[in-house]
């Protein structure tokens, strides 16, 4: 039986944009596992009530719900050990958890100066009040003024991918020879980006374009054939 | 017979300040391997000029020589596998990398900005022509230039902590439980810093201030030890 998965959406059913439903959906994806990701909008908190908390991704795998991509990676590796494993040991679990604070505290805000009046021009009509006053609250300006700039901000974003650059210049993914958790935590980001807005952020030679472009094709090309702007 | 290190020291023997000598001090530590770590100043090439090259870390294992920290980690777990491995599997590997690519891309450029001048201050004087000189020329700059503005330089170096300090603050080591390769790259920032520059780079209360106190303290205190000013 499929796993269902709550998957943040906007106005359209398939514009798919959470960069932590992009987590688990690549983490099913890398294992194998039948998905039916169902559209959610941020206003419909009844919907995911079950669950005890009012974000997604929350999937349900048989009689069991997990909250939170990271607790999910751990539950899809812990539940089906026999196929491939995201993370197979506690230090690749713990040094991957360095990528993903990364991806949360560095890469995230950056994209987010870049894309947030775009994420709110996609949303479902019943959900962009909810977004601006949260988000405005949360930055202390208008989503207007937050993103002002937009060539400065870009030129920040393609700065603070200098370590991951680094890297992927000189191996073909995160994980190394195959892409594995900590590739999916970081290109989570640029599918929430693709997703909503048509700002290109990397220039097209970029070592991390074209790693991205590698992921876009994976597992007979699912995340590039979701629906978005052109990478 | 102990493996024979060339270390970069200072003006005293014992004032040993290269982040990348102390990965491999670090390394060698954990694998419970005799280190013999020669004094060696950056004027002082013919001394290691058998290894090919000029810079150190440089080891002479038995009859092998190897350079270049990341391919002395890879040594030592090759030769002896049955000592404390760095890295376990190849993702462990790969993923290091990106810790790895941050802390020289981001890390160490953000405390040379506060500490290249107490570098200089601190080395022996037939190096300290040749310092300024190809660091003034690298950064186009003097070195007093350079590092002006203290309070701000120690401010951003915080704030590119961010990523590490919300790891630390879930888990006692990157690499999780214990330490291992990852951290000793980080490590290797700080003891830099430690041993040539009195300035507080972390507050006492910082989850990196603790989690370097565990490695200051762990093989025996061996990294504490060492010539520095106080952590």
């Amino acid at each position: 039986m499929a796993i269902t998965l709550y998957d943040l959406a906007g106005a359209e059913d398939d514009r798919r944009f959470s960069p932590f439903c992009w987590r688990v959906r690549m983490a099913l994806a890398h294992k194998g596992l039948a998905v039916d990701a169902r559209p959610w909008r941020f206003t419909e908190k009844d919907a995911i009530a079950f669950s005890g908390q009012s974000k997604v991704p929350v999937i349900v795998d048989g009689g069991k719900t997990v909250f939170d991509s990271w607790a999910i990676a751990e539950h899809l590796d812990a539940a089906y050990p026999e196929k491939p494993l995201l993370m197979a040991t506690p230090r690749e679990r713990a040094v991957t958890k360095f990528v993903m604070a990364w991806t949360d505290t560095v890469l995230h805000p950056a994209i987010f100066r870049i894309v947030a009046l775009d994420i709110h021009d996609h949303l479902h009509e019943k959900d962009k009040a909810y977004f601006r006053k949260t988000r405005e609250e949360r930055f202390g300006t208008t989503l207007e003024a937050f993103v002002a700039g937009r060539d400065e901000k870009l030129a920040a974003l393609r700065q603070c991918l200098t370590p991951l650059r680094t890297l992927l210049s000189g191996q073909p993914f995160l994980c190394g020879e195959a892409p594995a958790y900590a590739d999916y935590v970081v290109f989570g980001a640029f599918q929430w980006a693709r997703a909503i807005s048509p700002a290109r952020l990397l220039a097209e030679d970029d070592p991390v374009a074209v790693w991205r472009r590698r992921l876009l094709d994976a597992f007979g090309g699912m995340a590039g054939a979701a629906r978005g702007y052109p990478a």
